[in-house]
């Protein structure tokens, strides 16, 4: 793991930083010490690490949580190289989308063949990031929605020190098999009028959840719409789970 | 309007009273002075205006949120009489699901029938209430699940002096006629293993209101499984929307 920049603002530090060739971002306290709580944030589909609405998430779970909070780009995404096999496929399967097939099931394909690699990356970024002293082995949370949710789903499924997760913005095509491996408490976001993932799918993912302690949280409006409002029951999902 | 009786602990301050042979009871806070929002809570089938549950959460809104909370028996409830109409009904209804009927268009009727008295006295209650120094003529919200939730939605459709409610565990058999007259903002409490109230009528419930603000809130467990959680959720939900 090497940093390539640190900076610091309103009390949130922010470090560069590249693990075997992944860029990824770490937000702590300034003049942190000690272990706290870690969130790993899925950006979403075009996406990258430093999205406005990530960095903003980030900084308020730093600021007012105290939690370290680590992002990396994923494969074909951001300051990484573009990724030929993937972009071939998404580009075939555009085509073929285009030409009347039902997304679902390529949109499934996709994430599952990206998240073949993004879940060992992550899980080496947690061994990484929690050998630094002002992170530590505290508990771990995820959050991720659209293609966060589509990686995050088996990431959640395939990492014990992932507590508790927030999901949302995908379907039970993509991801119910591995989603029915998930036990920790979830919160779960679903926009009502999905442009992108039809009403049911969603349902039928939140369904699929194997958690005891699973919380849906629909709000009218299309994909990228999520209100203001569910930041706030984000930070104190993780309040209450990781805390 | 008369009051039976007052008193105080923990920084609240509790009314009996009766307005009209309507039971009531109105939680302020102690040395209350001056106007405050104000939520009226309708309690569930078989309950009354002090079901713990409820003296619980009028508490935390009055503790936490200084709001007042007024609360009354809705009829054949509590310390109303027997109403041998309703009984009636009631049994008539209890032997047609016995003999194999759906309860769902049952239960409409029912409400309906209820609501056609409940919604000019909760009307009378605001009127009166509003008018005490301690409360006065801030903003109102509603909270009524279940029962609550059938007597909750023509209430809130009919009274223009709520800005926002909190209903769920109800159908849309039951409501969702009326529940598109509901512009205002709603928190919808949904239990996704409801032993009464078929998942697909809750959803379509939800979607019924024609509220721009809505937000669904789905936990696992049976009708009277609300997680505690949700009460912290309501409180802010209340504070977003009264204060």
């Amino acid at each position: 793991m090497r940093f390539l920049s640190g900076t610091s603002s309103d009390g949130v530090c922010e470090q560069l930083f590249t693990l075997d060739g992944i860029p990824g971002v770490l937000w702590t306290p300034e003049g942190a010490t000690g272990p706290r709580p870690l969130v790993l944030m899925g950006h979403g589909g075009g996406q990258h690490k430093k999205a406005p609405d990530l960095v903003a998430r980030a900084r308020r779970f730093v600021a007012e949580c105290a939690f370290a909070v680590v992002a990396v780009d994923v494969p074909g995404h951001g300051d990484r190289p573009k990724d030929e096999e993937l972009d071939r496929i998404a580009t075939e399967n555009q085509a073929r989308v285009d030409a009347g097939e039902e997304p679902a099931a390529l949109i499934a394909g996709f994430h599952a063949l990206v998240a073949r690699r993004t879940v060992p990356e992550w899980q080496a970024v947690l061994d990484a990031v929690r050998q630094l002293p002002h992170v530590g082995a505290g508990p771990v949370g995820y959050w991720g929605v659209s293609l966060g949710c589509g990686l995050g789903v088996p990431f959640v499924a395939a990492e014990p020190r992932v507590r508790a997760a927030v999901l949302g913005l995908g379907g039970a095509a993509a991801s119910a098999g591995v989603a029915a491996r998930i036990t920790v408490p979830v919160e779960f976001l679903l926009q009502w009028d999905d442009e992108r993932v039809p009403r049911s799918q969603g349902l039928a993912l939140f369904d699929a959840l194997a958690s005891a302690e699973k919380t849906l949280h629909a709000n009218p409006g299309e994909h990228a719409e999520i209100p203001a409002h569910e930041l706030d029951s984000t930070l104190r999902f993780f309040a209450r789970h990781l805390v």
